[in-house]
């Protein structure tokens, strides 16, 4: 099956329109029409050669919504008609530890939505810029907002997951201070996740002027993270920061902000390395530096239903599929609240 | 009261005999006839100003053992005559969190045994390389080791309790794979005491040279840090690392060696920062890089009768106090197996 797609020939070329192949839905598999899918930098990151081992034609986008048009005749879990989404994975072994304890996203064989192998043509996976997608049921998340918001859920399968996973790995909720660092795409959905889970929600910008937009999400207070006196006034304080900026910067400014036994959570990972941390930071308090990758599958359900529940959705800036080279250079700048999010029809 | 001690009057010049006032004893303190006081690197780093803030003249020494030689008349855990220790602490705030908690160790207002702010003459602690030591009794251990066994107890006040205390908080014990890189004062106790614990130990080491007095010190498995196939097969297989090497290091070539949620704990502080650790290594499996910083009094106590329980001791080299420039010497090329203890009586 033919279907039309959005994605790139080559590394330095823009991305363009394309036609793509997608398997028949096997006995376990649901097909999927995408209504929308949002814009991650790892899109842009991958299909730019910018990280290596990047196979074209490349087809990005891990947050993808829409409706199901068609299933394999063992699938139980879906059927035509329903909302549902797709995250950061299609695939994984699902007999390994990880997978058996639902943490498919750290399973070595984890198959990501795009650029990973598969047996599929061309070999390698296809993401959500696509008119369709056709994914085993077990990686097929169920949607229960309205249609109506369809368009801003798109971003929680992977901004939202990628923090609300650390957010209750380390226990965020009433009675603990969490530290947001970072007020972009996924930034912005940690501060409304954390304050949603009851937490004291203290947001980090380099920027001033986005004070107001961090309040509005949500945000206890505001701290501009180049005034010193301001940093100094939270030491000690945090019980958790999930630090959500991928560009190398001074890690010691945060982790002096966690109280002992603190931990602040990287959720980006730079092209060149952050500063080397001071070690005296963590020993001192017995502090932690961690790392955590997007979720599992019960997770990332879990995550959609509490957002339901708590009527959260991404703040997004709808753009065509033509769109997106322009969006991308946009993106690079920070030009964007806070997400951007491909109508799919557009790709006709 | 006037006593002998070992200590320098300036970071340029060695160490050398000098008298020393110790405060006569309050209603709440111990006073100790020091039988013997390990060497601990810190002891050469503080004496010698590596680190900033030394204070002279400066009498190090944390690893403390001894014989109550007076209490006052408040004391009533201890008594003439008992054997007790003190380690790298003599006072705190008392009242805070972490006082509270008996992490003495991580209060704010911590008083080291050495080269912290005190009312007592100088003006500043002095440590263990005395003839005595007059200690509040809430910072005064017990020990129930034979007096034979003394001089090899008095590594375990800091040696013993830096690595006890990350391998009791990150849970070390049966059918837990820990790695312990570093086979030197602090890695031969973390060896003994995380076999003790029940743990499946792993010794890291660059020596190949070291691996038969790893094993036997409790190692169930020796990799040398340099053979890259050795190290590979250990990937993704320990709960947990205690990193005591304090020269900057590749820390990338142990965390990789963790399982997902493993943590590796550094309690060595480099004078120059490691290389920075890969952010990719913490994010693709959840790990973490913490930092650990001795013991609380309680916890002290605990592996003190934890070792006396399970027999352990340090193994150490037994010397004079004017010897003690030349063990620095020799501390500083690892020539010690594994830790220096001076006799308290060659201070006479």
């Amino acid at each position: 099956m033919t279907v039309k797609a959005y994605g790139a020939h080559a590394a330095d070329r823009p991305l363009e329109s394309m036609d793509i192949a997608r398997r028949p839905p096997g006995a376990h598999d649901v097909q999927i029409d995408i209504a929308f899918c949002g814009v991650c930098h790892s899109d842009l990151h991958t299909v730019r050669g910018e990280w290596a081992g990047t196979v074209f034609p490349c087809v990005p986008g891990h947050e993808i919504v829409g409706r199901v048009s068609a299933v394999g005749h063992h699938v139980s879990h879906h059927k035509v008609g329903d909302l549902v989404g797709v995250g950061c994975l299609v695939d994984s072994c699902r007999h390994c530890a990880d997978c058996e304890e639902g943490l498919e996203n750290y399973c070595d064989n984890m198959t990501g939505t795009y650029n990973f192998p598969t047996a599929d043509a061309p070999g390698h996976t296809l993401g959500g810029y696509a008119e369709q997608i056709v994914v085993h049921e077990r990686y097929v998340l169920r949607v229960r907002h309205p249609e109506a918001q369809l368009a801003a859920v798109a971003p929680l399968l992977c901004a939202g997951i990628t923090t609300y996973s650390p957010l209750r790995h380390w226990h965020a909720g009433p009675g603990r201070k969490i530290g947001i660092v970072g007020i972009g795409g996924l930034g912005h959905m940690g501060i409304k996740l954390a304050r949603a889970m009851g937490a004291h929600v203290v947001a980090f910008t380099t920027s001033a002027s986005k004070r107001g937009d961090a309040e509005a999400l949500g945000a206890h207070e505001v701290v501009v993270s180049t005034d010193a006196a301001a940093m100094a006034a939270q030491a000690n304080s945090l019980d958790l920061i999930i630090n959500t900026v991928a560009a190398p910067h001074d890690l010691d400014a945060f982790t002096s902000l966690l109280k002992r036994d603190g931990t602040m959570t990287l959720v980006g990972v730079p092209a060149l390395p952050h500063p080397s941390p001071a070690v005296f930071n963590l020993v001192g308090k017995r502090r932690s530096i961690a790392g955590s990758m997007i979720g599992g599958i019960p997770e990332t359900q879990e995550m959609l239903d509490f957002c339901f529940e708590h009527g959260i959705v991404a703040d997004i800036e709808m753009i065509r599929a033509d769109e997106i080279n322009d969006a991308y250079e946009r993106m690079l700048k920070g030009d964007v609240k806070y997400r951007f999010v491909i109508d799919n029809a557009t790709l006709a």
